[in-house]
Parts: structure tokens; C-alpha cells; sequence
């Protein structure tokens, strides 16, 4: 079996847990969009990661089950209400909760959603529960607080490269680190392969972030699932917006802090800002931030006694490096 | 020293806990209006019964404090998204967080008040910690289910008693007894004190929303911070308005059925509605129904042993009975 056929052997594990996990169908206006959410696919990579890690450091994949499973919850969580507040219309292709139903079914649908992602993490056996949720709840605090910043940097006319790092720490780095180390403690990992595997997500999820910036502005719009210079649209301060203004001059300059004070462009104006992202080579420094990031990410795999579950997170690695959409 | 000065004892406890326990300040979209909330005040019901639970059944009051503090945190997170969702502007005599900030700071909060929830829950020293951790969620879930439970009950005309009963069952109820439960495991109680603690919450739980639903027309509007007949502007199908549609007649069915089916009336004519209310006896037939539940929950705590915090529970329980705001 080669690695895409064990990423899709897993995948779909995680997939019909999701399918299958919430028996409940009233109140409606609750479960539907439930089931709406956790039918909508996703590339899973958290909790892949979560079950790799445990299989990683010798524990048996099946025992992380419940726990990937509340780890790619709770991600959905976040998208939810993320997309409230970003006035997001579409993701994945697919109209979002606050579109299809309303904002009060999208807050209950998300509040919902993190109970269940608990609700499958607690069905762990692990003689480490109490650790393991305290992480989960770690993430989910971060998680809330890079959101904060991510809201705050959108009306503030300077953020610094290094606050945008911080951020996105918090809001993208900090779940993925903390996928790892769920998968970790349930596979009774050694201390020192704990924190490798931790550090392993904290430069994945960062790389992650990074190129999720990038895609926003290069990608195909039709496999990217989402409107391309969204974040040039919404006025998001992204890598590339900070990056490229740290490193422009005269016009060029003059253009990106125009929108680093307005918070947005009109749509039209996207390939002009693409043009000088490129210019500037903002692109470069983002492209070479994220190979950076996966190298380090996969010296940390190193760490790990040699196996198939570690050879599948390499690969992984660099299926996100080099994804398209 | 007397009940009201041991109830104050306990309160300050809790106060002093929710007081200090966020110790993060940035960013500071998120944790000022964190700080905000939990300043906020409030009875501290919850909180109470989870720490005289605990002891009631022979366990130490301080080792239930990490769990009481979570479950008013949960309370705080559930008032800060029921307020988005019901346009309510004030809250205990103070603005509400969207109405102050804005719904996305009150959806952020909301969130991260869930997770601060749990942090604060997940510090207890407990051999049955996953337990305790299943039983909160399961009282998130069902918190959620309620809520939706109540929103779709304002856009449908026919709502039964039996539905409503339902629905604060979830909404409320579970809560509160999700808190005598915690407090009793943390205990380590007996299977029979365990469940009798968990049915006098559930007693108390409706008993506590029902009067709810009686203070909104009948309280004090200064005492009790919010704006009197609000659930009848808002259209909400409460105890009142279902039963006292189930037992008008001529004119009077006809008005209420108005309310059933238009989802609110103008603030002017809440007098009018006050005084069908009286004329069909709903609001002795919710007065009783309080009564009984008071009745049938101090009947529940006669089988714990005698102890100072049964007779706590007791005066707790009347007190309840008996407030007016």
C-alpha cells in the first residue's frame, strides 16, 4: 500500500467516525447543520496527525480514534464561528452555516460543536486523560486568542511581521502542536518524543498557516474552494500583506499601506496587489518561510525510532507543502 | 454563624476565584470583556451547589472550588451567546458584551469563557476526573439542545407545555444538575446520594427557570436588572404564555394566540398581558408548580445525612423559592 492509499485508508476512518458519532437528530435546527458540518470534508490533516503521532512513538492507532476525531471537531468549531465573524459566504465550496441557516444557528452550531468534540475526546482511554484534555483545552483557549488578534490586527494600521507570527501561533500552530501531543500521551510516548512530536506540529502548523496565506492569493479558485485575494478583499494583515509592505518601496509602498489602514480593497484591484507581491518578492520570503519551516518540522520526525507511521508524517509533510488547494 | 452568612462565605469564595483565575491580559479584545463578565456578579447558584454538594456527602468544600468556578464560568459563557441570540441589552443591570463591544468580541468571548470553563474544571484532583469531565459536557450538550430547542419555539405557533418542559429540562435543569452532580463525585458519594443530589437539581433547575419565567412579568424591574415583560416583547413561548393559552378562553385565548403567533407585541401592552396572566390563574398554576418542585427537592436531600450543608441546601433551596430578583 503506498502513502496517498494509507492517507485515504485513514482519511476515511476519521470520516465515518464523524459520519457516525452524533446519534442525536433534534432540535433540527441544531443537528442539521451538525451533520451538514461534519459531512463536509476537509483534507483531515489534525487528526491524521493525531493518529500517526500515536502510532509514531509505538501506541496502537485505534486508540487516538475518539480523540482525532474531537481534535478535527473542533476545528470545524472554529471554522463555524470564524466565518461569522469573518462574514465569510463560502468554504469548501459550500455555502457556510450563517449563510444557509442563520448567525444565531451558526453561534449554537459552533458552541455545539466544541461540546462534541469533548464529548468524543473523553472516550479516550488513557491512564493521561486528565493531561490530554488540559492540552485540548490549552488549544482551545489559544485558538480563541489568536482569533482576538487576528480581529484586532484587521483595524490596526501597523502589525509588525513578528506580531503576525504570534498570531498565527496561537490561532493555526497551537492545534496542530496540540494534535501531536494528544497522539503522543495516548501512545504512551517517551518525554523527548513528546516534545519532538510537539515541535514537529508547531512548525507544521505554522508552515500551514503560511501557505494557506499564499494560497489565498495564487491558488486555483475552483480547488481552493474559496474566492482567490480574499484576504486583500476582507483587508486581512496576512504574511504576504506585512512581508511585502516591510519590503516595498515608493508606489508599491504607498499601495499596501493603503490597505494595511483601509481594512480592504475592492475585488478588481486583486491582481494589481498579486502583481506586487510578486514584486517585491514578498512570495519568495513566504515560499521560503514554509520550506524552512517543513524542514525543521521533518529533522524533528528524526527524533522518532525509525517506523511506517513516521515515514507517513514525512510524506504528509510534504503533501502540505506542495498542495495546491 | 447563620445561613445568609454562610451563603456570603461561599459567594466570596467563588467571587474571589473567578476574580483572580485569568491571569492573561492580551489580547485585549478578548480578555477585557472576559474580565467584564466575570466581575459581573450574580447569585452563584451553580457554584454553591457544586461546593455543598461536595460536602454534603462528606467531601472537602475547597476540593470542589476548580469545578464550582467552571461551572459558573459555563453559566457565563451561556448568558454572554443567549444575550447575541435574544438581542438582549442588558444584563444584571449592565450592558451585555455585543451591546458594548460587538457580537464578534460576545461570540469570541463566549468561546473562550468554554474553554476557560473547562481549564478551571480540569484542575480538580479527582480519581474520577474523566467521569466529573464526561458529565459537564454532556451538560454542555444539552445546554445547546435547549437553546435550539427555545429559539424554535419563537417562530412556531403551537408549542405545548410538555414541549417547554422539555426544553428547560435541557436548558436549565441539566445544568444544575450536572453541578450537584460534580460536587457529589468530587465527594466520592454514594451511588444513592449521588442520585438523589442529581434528581434535586433537576427539581431545583426547573423550579429556578419557572420562577424565571414569573419574575419577567411579577419582579421588581430595578431588582431584578432587566427589563420587565421582556419575554413577551421577544415573543418567548414561557411557562406563563403556554399555560395561560392553554387555559384562556374568548378574548383572552385570542391575545395570547397573538403572542403564539407573531413572535412578540410592543411594550406598551405587557399590563394587558399581566393582567390575562392573573385572570387565568397561569400564574398561580407556575407558582404552584414551583412549589411542588421545591417541595419534591427538599424531599431528595432528606436522603443525604444530616449535615451542615444539607441543612446549607435546604435554606439555599427556599431561599430560591423566595427571591425577588
Amino acid at each position: 500500500m503506498n502513502f496517498k492509499q494509507q492517507y485515504v485508508r485513514y482519511k476515511s476512518l476519521v470520516d465515518e467516525y464523524l459520519k457516525e458519532c452524533v446519534k442525536e437528530t433534534k432540535p433540527k435546527s441544531v443537528y442539521q447543520p451538525i451533520q451538514y458540518v461534519l459531512a463536509g470534508g476537509g483534507k483531515r490533516i489534525r487528526p491524521l496527525l493525531v493518529l500517526l503521532s500515536c502510532e509514531a512513538v509505538g501506541g496502537k492507532m485505534r486508540d487516538a480514534l475518539h480523540a482525532s476525531a474531537g481534535v478535527e471537531i473542533l476545528h470545524n468549531f472554529t471554522l463555524v464561528h470564524d466565518d461569522i465573524m469573518d462574514h465569510a459566504s463560502s468554504r469548501r465550496g459550500r455555502a457556510t452555516i450563517h449563510t444557509r441557516w442563520d448567525e444565531n444557528v451558526a453561534i449554537l452550531v459552533g458552541d455545539e460543536l466544541l461540546a462534541l468534540a469533548y464529548r468524543a475526546l473523553l472516550k479516550t482511554k488513557s491512564p493521561h486523560i486528565q493531561e490530554i484534555t488540559k492540552a485540548f483545552t490549552e488549544g482551545v483557549v489559544e485558538v480563541c486568542e489568536g482569533q482576538g488578534y487576528d480581529k484586532e490586527f484587521e483595524t490596526r494600521p501597523n502589525v509588525s511581521v513578528q506580531e503576525y507570527l504570534l498570531m498565527i501561533r496561537k490561532k493555526t500552530g497551537k492545534m496542530v502542536a496540540v494534535a501531536t501531543e494528544i497522539g503522543a500521551l495516548i501512545g504512551n510516548a517517551k518525554k523527548k518524543h513528546l516534545s519532538a512530536l510537539r515541535r514537529y506540529g508547531e512548525y507544521v502548523g505554522r508552515a500551514f498557516q503560511i501557505q494557506d496565506d499564499l494560497l489565498d492569493i495564487i491558488a486555483d479558485e475552483k480547488e481552493f474552494g474559496k474566492a482567490i485575494g480574499g484576504d486583500l478583499v476582507e483587508g486581512k494583515k496576512t504574511f504576504l500583506l506585512l512581508e511585502g509592505f516591510r519590503r516595498a518601496q515608493g508606489v508599491d509602498k504607498m499601495l499596501l499601506s493603503r490597505v494595511m489602514k483601509n481594512g480592504g480593497i475592492p475585488k478588481r484591484e486583486v491582481p494589481a496587489y498579486r502583481r506586487i507581491y510578486y514584486r517585491t518578492d514578498a512570495i519568495g520570503a513566504a515560499r521560503r518561510f514554509v520550506e524552512r519551516d517543513i524542514a525543521n518540522a521533518k529533522s524533528e520526525l528524526q527524533r522518532l525510532p525509525a517506523s511506517n507511521a513516521r515515514t507517513m508524517l514525512v510524506w504528509l509533510t510534504d503533501m502540505l507543502l506542495h498542495r495546491t488547494y
